[in-house]
């Protein structure tokens, strides 16, 4: 199997005298209907162009690195947008950060901001991306973890789990863990993904935390992929049959999707 | 200076037939108007009688080890109530706890349930308590740590801070730190307690931890005393004026009062 040539998208510069700015923002996804900026419902990228334009007086449009869906959380996203050159020196970008820290307070705060290359795109540059999954194995619920894990409430045999990631690592056709899409013409739109490390971490506190990087991830696939492996992680199959179901290209042999809330885009790779 | 005698207050022991039970809860204290029972506002105290009447049956009075104030956290409150006899068995009372995090749910959480000696009450038991205190010290803030930090945007000197944690330690009259309370009769109840340990700890991610263990605490010591300290962290008074803030015995010596949500009853101690 070979992987669809990569895509090479021309990335349209600023207009003269324009500079690309690059935002790197954390927020807690509970609260909004995911990042995709829509009409009438709170998003992450709503709240981000939004508290950009009364800050700075300008109508941006937003690139970001991962479209997170409702409930997921980031910690590492990236976005690009252009502002005129004369609001781009260091202490107007450090002020424009705090401004939309504060406008978009508290859910979602600025961690990082600088001017990027002209041809600089939050999605089209980025080489990797990596999302984190924390799972609360615990037989009581923990209140201070229930807005960013999934509490399963029974063991889970992390070798197991640890095992069953093994077959992900590498480039596949994912369409066993992703909701299939279509292109603009119509045509299915390539599920082949190249998975660079997937691991589990065991974190303090019962928290099992699933590690994946990837030079990209189709819709759904990290949650479908946790679902999947907490099943082998509470017995209900074997780690052996992680090649089998990758193998099917069919989303029924894949199980559950786990729930958003352990779900958080860690961190992306730029060159 | 001496303290006053030890309270030793006859605890009424369980009706005959009847049993005390002892309950761990952790809690989210955010949403909650704080531990009291108060009519009509959500109360953590009036969310759990609530839990254990409608899984027992049971209309109960509950002792609790520390009254938390609205939006601080428990992670490890003790309380007490009576059931009958024939809802003690080791099963009834995991399928109780069970029943109440369900009820709770998610705020609160039962991490601990077991019988106690008919003598044993939540409040006059303890022998000490352990509070933890949360500070975000970072220019940005954390959209994961709103609920249960203060964040305090500027750099604070760890060492400063721990020198003057040293002059809590041992017994003092903390009026400095205190709201002044008063007895059923009208005289002011004694403001004497006894620090058995208080130090700062730097937790990764910029978060530093105060941790406070006493005998028992007045009303609002904590957030005081961290409120003093960290003026000193940022360096509005020296580590050295400690010991005289304490002499003074007026609430108006010491800083301001540290927000709620970076505070946790962390530990109840029993004999």
């Amino acid at each position: 199997m070979s992987a669809p040539p990569p895509e090479r998208p021309r990335v349209t510069p600023p207009d003269p005298g324009w500079r690309r700015v690059r935002l790197t923002v954390a927020y807690d996804g509970t609260d909004f209907r995911g990042f995709a900026d829509q009409p009438g419902v709170p998003t992450v990228g709503g709240a981000l162009v939004d508290a950009i334009r009364r800050a700075s007086g300008v109508e941006i449009e937003l690139a970001c690195a991962g479209r997170t869906d409702a409930g997921v959380h980031g910690w590492g996203q990236v976005v690009s947008f252009d502002l005129p050159a004369g609001q781009c020196e260091a202490p107007d970008l450090a002020r424009l950060a705090t401004s939309i820290t504060r406008l978009c307070a508290p859910a979602v705060a600025v961690r990082d901001i600088r001017v990027a290359p002209d041809d600089f795109d939050a999605r089209h540059s980025a080489q990797w991306r990596s999302y984190r999954y924390s799972v609360l194995a615990s037989p009581v619920p923990d209140p201070f973890r229930v807005r960013t894990t999934w509490h399963v409430p029974v063991p889970l045999d992390l070798r197991a789990m640890t095992l069953a990631c093994d077959p992900l690592i590498g480039e596949h056709d994912f369409s066993s863990f992703c909701r299939a899409a279509t292109r603009a013409d119509g045509t299915p739109a390539p599920l082949v993904r190249r998975v660079i490390d997937a691991r589990w971490v065991a974190l303090d506190d019962d928290v099992l935390q699933f590690r994946i990087t990837a030079s990209s991830f189709c819709h759904q696939m990290v949650r479908a992929v946790v679902g999947t492996l907490v099943d082998v992680g509470r017995g209900r199959r074997r780690a052996g049959e992680m090649t089998g179901i990758l193998a099917a290209r069919d989303r029924h042999a894949a199980g559950q999707l786990a729930p958003p809330t352990g779900l958080c885009l860690w961190e992306v790779g730029y060159p």
